[in-house]
């Protein structure tokens, strides 16, 4: 025990430190590194030597400076016992010579079937031999200066727990410890979403466990870890928790996957959305998109595609736009086994790049020319946050009882919802956050100028009450959409008597009345005819003053509290336009609503641009606006806000944009990104 | 055991002799009682003393006077074994205070997910927690004068023999008893049904069981019933059996859970229906409508909606229109935990009756305003039932194998055909019986001026043959539609040789061959086209002369039998207007088929009226019509029939309708009640 | 002991042998025989001797030769354990007095709801308990002349392992033997398709122990099979090994059970496929079609319908123009028990012919009339044969993710892919072969005027690598569409790199990229503008030569080798053109790739013909074409090839149809066979 503990001191000392010196310097750790794009490389037995040469080559010459490779046990434990590491060693020195970082992702052993790998030990001899086959593995790789950092586990988040011993009786020993919700519904029975609140620990907890079998061999190298199909799985992630031990987030983001709650025309904005729950996720770490979609799907992914090179640039740069300090393509070379053979991939089958991979490149070199630029660009904050709850997801599931398909109703109605708010405002031209309630900062002592989205959040926790209190008192605003409120965490409703958000909201809902698919919200004081999507909620206004008043019921009202104000539309109007796809009243609403000052915000389109997005960054003295055509026509955007009076220099265009005073000429499906000084 | 019995014993003599004689007094036990509308109130732990006197005083206000209350087993029976009734004392008292009659459903513990309540015992010692909870329940609330009487469970009907010990045992007792089919089939092999055989029976001996227990400690007390979903689940109850201890009969029919069949527009006929459905099972007992959807749907229900106040009024007048002594409104405040939450409710989330509410209140009023009229009503039978056989169902099921989805052809083609011939008739202003072969009386010794209607009954059991044989000897009219007698009770085909309707229907089927989702059939001497669905069916006429012929074979027969006859299309020409959309045809065919004299029915349509129905009740020298117009325009309704003659009084109408001699005018979504005298 | 074997050859002496004799006279067994038409007589207690002499009649009356019974064990072998033949000897004998052959199918004890029989036996018992039942059964009913020959089992393929312990056994045992695939994928890692070959080894293994079984006790007797739903079960029939054991080859072609890929206008081109599956099946021995669907169906098959007479005709002409050597409809009689009570049948319920019983007997006077020319016929061989894959069928199973429902990627896109190019053969009035690979005869040294179609045949097992080479060196062309090639048997991909077929097909596939459900494949230099589906592949040419390029790739080539050449569209425009319902540009193509030489084919259609088909066979001198017209309207049919200066006889035509010169005039429904000398 001496000897082992010594030698692992001296090898912390004579290996791990340098090492690590070495990755201070290059990237990812903080938010002011260079972003650096990629590909991941897939290892298996039966590739040469030379296709694994060939692969790091074609990242270098397409300025790709990292990697990801899935570290396979299989592949290295012998049936013997003894361990092989020779077929990866190839991979790790090419990557040397190539100065290629990799990020070594564990993948114990598995069945050849499961493509993601489990998400969880099956017993405790699992367990034992995952950290035996982490002590092998750190300790052979990390002699290689090519090696980044350990992603502990691929796509974490598993939709419910699983009915295997070890988890069983992890959720045995949870439940001992936390038997009830914090909250008590006041005497009324409740669910006790055991099972959901259990699994995000579970996650954490073995996410820790896995970080720290990592650094007992490896000590202080990053760990990076890539959740998954975040518009589902987000209910499972406690991203605040993970920032303790991640040196980054990151997540898996592929259209055909992941994107279901998209038609292909949304992909860009989905990938935008994704992002920005990234950001909020990693919050004062740095954040990466690990996995994006790089090539075709033949039988895998479920709405199969193949990505066009215009793809490729509006997502790589949305990334960007989002202050991600990377983003890693899945993959750079076809797998020839397995499920996903011969798909996915940014090199054709003569390892040649394809357009997709050169597109890439082209977004490399605009970054490369403008290092500076880039490392230090950060989100121009909108003031305005979309946020969801996590329980609200889970009352959502739970409460299915099946029958005809509603948007509203069925599983995905509260996320579509918030992604109503977040997809109006981009074509507004505004980048606004989108962020679970845990990662916003209820803090601060003046909320001036901020504006927060509750769009059919059906359940706030009551550990939110206050906070949402506090932020308006501060001069918050806040615009309630659907039946947000309707529950407590625990699925009791609230609104029956004492609504506990009573003085903020102004008043109390009387009730709500599923009227149709779609139907018309007037406010005529407004001037406003919003498409409204199954329920109408009619408002018992105590403070409130009504803003909208239909056969006498009151259907919007405004209160005024402390130095803020809540507007209250307790109707799906966010989803009504997004399933009629027009988000023009809507975007009335928000011009009239949240709070928009021109003097803070650098830039927003004039008029609504349906079909376009822009994402804003600040870097030093410079503002850098991202914008994407997804409409099937060219359009001349006229841009608003204090930075109109800067020079615009276009950095990238790939469709013969470009930009004149404040006007923006872009093509369809074009993106172009531009430096104004 | 002594000191037991004798307590018992002064406790019956002391409390419930008294209680019993007082209930008699009120109703609900005759059909000569003022029908009692209300509205469920659900009890829960969290509710405070006031909330609960409120929703009493709410009732009272309305003109409720009737309320039913699932009495929880698990919130009362604490975990110490100890038995707290408090919670519920409360509401006993309350409904003292505002003079309302409780019917209690028993509700012994289950888990809160179960939002039903469980159908059967698990096994024994379930079984005598069950009767200990029964002791325990009874002996404390008939001390109430408000206890008016006990459901002893909700919603009977499964769907399947559950796969529990108590129920397997049962089952194999049962088969020990009944091993076979009383019908052999000629020495066919056959299906024995003996699952779908034993459910029925086991139905009816868990009622008895739960019945016999309640009367234990409270004899002679009300025993009230609801089943649920009848559409689908009619094939599992015997209601004549049910009879012989229920002192009224019930039932639940909510749309959003229950009437998948129809569409929105169509859920008064479901609720006509539905309600003819009771009355006809109910027979010598009175019947009433236990639950009736009352407010708005979230997460519970398939098709979730919100009743609007007309449906509310639509579906209260035919319940009384059908000769229900009641209605209790499924609820009256919203529960605020579990699934359901927030939901169903008539007040609002203030306690506040909403617009649904105070319609049932105007209802009220008129019947109290009427109530010998009402007391003594009664339904004006048309001579013409459609019969429905429990066999039928249960073949169509068994038969299912797959495949594209035809509305004949799949689960629910047997129950739709039939409610064609019943939303036709309606349509023409004809109120017909809607019965299970066991509900009709075939014991008399004269039928003329009845018609049965079997319309795609794909079994007739072989004790019916020779009851339908008797109905058309003694001058009954038969119609026969679709396959109709393909089957016997065991899923023999029994048109293959010896059928044994020959003699009754004047021949036998050639072949049925399907044709097309929808076609025509032509019978130009009647002059008719009617839209035909899947199978067309030719005869071999024996006896029978043909009424329709194409392509040289008979596809329609008309058979003098006795002093009646036998009109016979053995296509789907019901369900194939039903899909249409368009009773026409139908329309055409019945009135020329039908026994429909016009000196025997005070009123009915002169046209068919696409959209609407009629209730026709007669009380001493008055009749009632109930008119209500599903359609999208304006009506003016001609009536013709003996009642002409009669002088009417608008009892109720609530868009603005009138009559003038014999022409009604009515509004969309109106109802308008008509005194005749 | 002794006794027993002695009497067994006795009785083998004196009844086996003559019957034998009889049989090898009479048909079925050589290929040289008149087709034998018939239906299958139901048999089940409750049926009158009457009844069933009446069946045999019937049979007799249409010209009927033919049928095949169930032999119930369950209606045979008693519960005291003796057995009672009496039911079937009815049958035999009225057989023999109508001089009408039976195939006697095994259907050991199974349940009553067991419609199609269980496929392997439960376990060791259970086999014994089938041997036991055999022995009793063919020593019992080979004493009748009227007993022509076996079915051992009825429609063997079951899609999986079945989870009984004899089959798992059965598998562990065969692993043993067969642990890995025989091809090694060059040290890729690998699915094995262990079930999926197992399974094909499992079917041929439980066959031929059945045979084995009969012809212990009835020594030489035929043995016929009928395999079902061939389209999905393909994949798990090993015909050439079942050829070594069985004298005929069969299947079932029930439209409503097996015709899912096609609509109701394809229902006569999937009975000529099938029927092309078969006979490529039977290879060197005769083949029959088993089971034909005959009637109506109520509640059984999943697109239920009923056959038109015309239909009748055209499935049976079909069967006959693939050198059927005869066909059994299912069924005579209707069975009146069970599952498929009162459906499917010839008979009406009177046992009265019906309209497709007479189609049947006209189609079989014409055969009668022309004994000679029909026991003679060949097929013409067009020298164009589609293959289909077992492997592809295997992998795109195993491969399936989900997601929205694409033809091409979903289940059924590998033979869909093959069928498109048959269909259009057929609406060019050429008779294509339909095979497995291994059903071609790869051993020849010439191919000069022999076409392959390989479309998205997604897997080329390795052996056939060379087979391929081999065929286009010497002379053979081929055509590759869609994913052809993509995998090998092991479901690696083989595209990757070092692609095995590169030198035969002139090059490797760049990428494939999923561009739309359907979209334009442009050739421009061939004038062609193909609907293509789902995937766009773009060619590497090394020796090929391009012709078709799209955005500087190249989208099909043509590659010279030997003495062949290979047409490469590595795009799904057979799939895109069915999906399309439109093979006009699919015909162009095969008019100018295929070895279509007028010199060889007696006749085809001058041009494309939209929804006909026609089929070709040569006798002696005298060449027979059946052309089926399943389009709306009447058409008049030019034909070429050298067939044209013999003089036409019209030998049959349904509905007014006629030859004039080369002419054929041919109204909607009809089929129409012309002798031409």
């Amino acid at each position: 025990m001496y000897r082992y503990l010594f030698k692992k001191i001296v090898f912390i000392f004579l290996t791990a430190v340098p090492v690590l010196t070495a990755i201070q310097a290059v990237c990812q750790t903080s938010k002011n590194e260079v972003p650096m794009i990629g590909a991941e490389v897939f290892i298996e037995p039966g590739q040469t030597p030379e296709e694994i040469d060939t692969w790091f080559r074609r990242l270098k010459e397409a300025g790709m400076t990292v990697t990801r490779i899935r570290m396979f046990e299989s592949y290295m434990h012998k049936p013997d016992g003894s361990w092989d590491y020779s077929l990866f060693d190839l991979a790790f020195r090419a990557a040397e010579k190539y100065d290629i970082k990799i990020y070594g992702n564990l993948f114990p052993v598995t069945s050849f079937t499961d493509v993601g790998g489990f998400k969880f030990p099956r017993d405790e001899d699992h367990l034992k031999s995952i950290a035996v086959y982490i002590k092998h593995l750190v300790t052979h790789f990390k002699q290689f200066s090519s090696l980044y950092g350990w992603v502990p586990i691929n796509e974490p988040g598993v939709g419910r727990i699983p009915n295997q011993e070890f988890s069983k009786n992890k959720f045995i020993a949870w439940k001992e410890k936390e038997p009830v919700s914090a909250y008590n519904s006041k005497g009324y029975d409740q669910f006790d979403f055991a099972d959901e609140r259990f699994l995000v620990d579970y996650n954490t907890w073995f996410l820790k466990w896995l970080t720290d079998e990592i650094h007992t061999y490896d000590p202080g190298r990053p760990i990076h870890v890539n959740n998954h199909a975040i518009f589902q799985n987000a209910a499972e992630y406690n991203f605040p928790e993970w920032r303790k031990f991640l040196t980054s987030l990151g997540g898996s983001a592929h259209a055909s996957w992941h994107f279901g709650y998209f038609t292909r025309e949304q992909y860009a904005v989905a990938v935008s959305a994704n992002s920005e729950m990234l950001r909020s996720g990693a919050g004062n770490i740095p954040w990466l998109m690990t996995e994006l979609q790089g090539g075709n799907n033949t039988y895998s992914g479920y709405a199969a595609m193949c990505p066009t090179k215009e793809e490729i640039s509006q997502w790589l740069w949305i990334t960007i736009g989002t202050e991600s300090k990377g983003t890693i393509f899945w993959c750079l070379n076809p797998r020839a086994s397995g499920f996903e053979a011969g798909e996915w991939a940014m090199l054709d089958f003569q390892d040649e790049p394809t357009d997709r991979m050169k597109a890439a490149s082209e977004v490399i070199a605009v970054i490369q020319k403008n290092k500076n630029l880039f490392a230090n660009a950060r989100v121009v904050e909108s003031g305005i946050d979309v946020l969801y709850s996590r329980e609200s997801l889970w009352i959502e599931k739970k409460l299915q009882t099946g029958g005809p398909f509603y948007e509203g109703r069925n599983t995905g109605g509260v996320m579509k919802s918030a992604l109503a708010y977040f997809e109006a405002l981009g074509e507004m031209g505004i980048q606004s956050g989108f962020r679970e309630f845990s990662e916003y900062d209820f803090t601060k002592s003046d909320y001036k100028g901020s504006t927060i989205v509750l769009a059919h959040q059906i359940s706030i926790p009551s550990g939110y009450w206050k906070s949402l209190a506090h932020f308006v008192d501060k001069g918050g605003k806040l615009i309630v959409d659907g039946l947000t409120g309707f529950y407590n965490e625990n699925a009791v409703n609230i609104m029956k008597t004492g609504f506990p958000l009573q003085d903020l909201f102004g008043g109390n809902i009387k009730e709500y009345k599923l009227i149709d698919d779609i139907f018309d919200l007037k406010l005529p004081d407004a001037n406003l005819t919003l498409p409204a999507h199954l329920w109408k909620g009619t408002i018992k206004a105590v403070s409130a003053k009504p803003v909208g008043v239909s056969n006498n019921e009151i259907i919007a009202s405004l209160n005024q509290y402390g130095k803020g104000e809540v507007i209250w539309i307790p109707s799906l109007v966010g989803l009504g336009s997004r399933i009629k796809k027009d988000y023009t009243q809507l975007s009335y609403l928000l011009e009239k609503e949240a709070t928009l000052s021109l003097e803070d915000i650098p830039f927003r389109f004039v008029e609504l641009q349906n079909g376009l997005l822009m994402k804003t960054m600040q870097s030093a003295k410079s503002i850098i606006t991202i914008i994407i055509n997804k409409s099937a026509e060219k359009r001349d955007v006229q841009l608003q806000g204090k930075g109109i009076k800067l020079k615009p220099r276009t950095l990238y265009a790939d469709n013969g944009g470009s930009v004149s005073n404040a006007t923006v000429q872009i093509f369809p499906e074009e993106t172009i990104v531009i430096e104004w000084r």
